[in-house]
């Protein structure tokens, strides 16, 4: 559930064929394996998503050229939003999500006000500068998303099926009405600098709004228990460094740059259009070297919930 | 099977929406729809395929967007030959393929004696200056291919499960050993006119086989027959005037250089180089114009078959 390309779903999508090979060939010892498996394997994102690298990367992958592989993979595209009916009922054994579930299928409706204000101004996500309603409009979106997730996915999985779904996450002990990932911090501040050097307008920073929600465990536990089709079968928070290989400070502030483009290129140059990406990558660079400069944590944290179909 | 983009997968896919959303209507009527049904359709072509551009027509379709549909649509791409395999047993209800199965896996390896030297020297297919073991070696790589295609199908597709397949086709009376289409008549004229102007090759016209074996009826109802697992429910032979709204001699070699690039274009430049498309749209539009100028024949023949699987 939103794939994306590149080496991610690939090293996925190799792990699960080396797991049902290594169980296909102990079957196969024990003389307990009836008939060869058939492992269909559905790749979703949205329409966008470049589906013809993926396909030319997927059928290329070694471990499908290797002559003594026991399960026939067949692999087939999902196109849409995973906060929508993909697959028809009882059909899925497995699902597997990684780093996509914090985003939301819409900006909160709650960040502008009757008069069509936005009352997030100067911010694009919860900020210290926030209004505590800010908070409450994203938390709002992201339950109501998450259990849409949950209930489109509670039809289409068999009976005792599960997920396995890795999203970014925030770790419980911060403040939820006021704390924002290092990358949005930094962004936050390259947009500012550019609408302060008045090549972005005013109107156009009070009205982005990024559309992610960075939950807490508790937080995506407790929706998962009230909408009640999933048992939680473990759930953990891992926290790890961005880029903690590279020591030099210039160099990391190159790699955080591009890294936070990666994921915001798209939302950028749609909401203040494409000639501001360029400009935008070099306030991205300045912006993360002040950040290393002062020390400033660049840690990325993960939620990891394995649910079983009650 | 083989759907490609454009006007002719989404015309298709309407249509099947459009007779399954008619029969659920007649049955709500009848008090006699249990469910509501949920129809997947499974989008096949080559890895290389634009499945990004066929997923935005797709999920844009009007038929999709009316409040009163009944089914639920569920697109899924499915990228690889279709003469492999494809879908896990038994899944399939309906296969149909419009179009693409003249499309062979390889050029006939009979085209090559046992020194590798091409033995159909100065032509791209069957053509009255053949001799009669290369219509032999055509025949052949189609059987192959065709039979593999249905058992293929054969263990997909559910018992009592239709397919429909539309193919390019021959009239039963023409000679099969000399037959060759018109488009592929013109093409091979404007290759050998870049040939002796010293822009390709000989050894490279020589080694040039158009990888399509357009068959007959007979021929295809045999190799069905032979393989077994189809009943024919039903077979014709149609013919059609390939732009036959136009009068103008000109306008209409224009239009038919740009359809035989349309389906040679990859192959060509492949062969050739893309260097050479542009020079050959020009020997093209001449060589139509000729023959349009000597009242040749611009016929199109499409053979369907209905099967059932037994």
């Amino acid at each position: 559930m939103g794939c994306g390309v590149g080496p991610v779903p690939l090293a996925l999508v190799s792990l699960v064929v080396e797991i049902i090979e290594k169980k296909c060939n102990e079957l196969k010892c024990k003389e307990d394996l009836h008939q060869e498996p058939t492992i269909q394997i559905y790749m979703n994102d949205l329409p966008s998503n470049d589906y013809k690298l993926l396909f030319k990367d997927l059928l290329n992958l070694e471990i499908l050229k290797r002559d003594e592989v026991v399960p026939l993979c067949l692999f087939k595209a999902v196109p849409g939003s995973f906060y929508d009916t993909l697959f028809p009922l009882n059909t899925l054994h497995f699902v597997h999500s990684s780093y996509a579930l914090h985003w939301l299928s819409q900006e909160p409706m709650e960040l502008y006000n009757k008069q069509g204000e936005a009352i997030n101004k100067g911010n694009i996500y919860i900020s210290e500068k926030s209004e505590e309603n800010v908070a409450k409009a994203y938390l709002g979106q992201f339950q109501r998303d998450f259990t849409q997730f949950l209930k489109c996915r509670t039809k289409e999985v068999v009976s005792k099926g599960f997920m396995l779904l890795t999203t970014r996450g925030r770790q419980s002990l911060t403040n939820s009405s006021t704390w924002q990932p290092f990358e949005l911090n930094i962004l936050t501040n390259a947009i500012t600098c550019l609408f302060h050097e008045g090549l972005i307008k005013e109107e156009s920073v009070d009205k982005m709004n990024f559309p992610v929600y960075i939950a807490s465990e508790e937080e995506i536990g407790s929706i998962i228990k009230k909408e009640g089709s999933f048992e939680i079968k473990y759930s953990n928070t891992t926290v790890n460094e961005v880029g903690s290989e590279i020591v030099d400070k210039w160099e990391k502030a190159q790699f955080l740059a591009k890294y936070i483009g990666a994921f915001s290129k798209s939302l950028i140059s749609h909401h203040f259009g494409q000639h501001i990406l360029h400009l935008l990558h070099h306030k991205l660079v300045y912006h993360a070297f002040q950040h290393l400069l002062h020390a400033f944590p660049t840690q990325n944290c993960a939620v990891t919930f394995l649910l079983q179909k009650r």
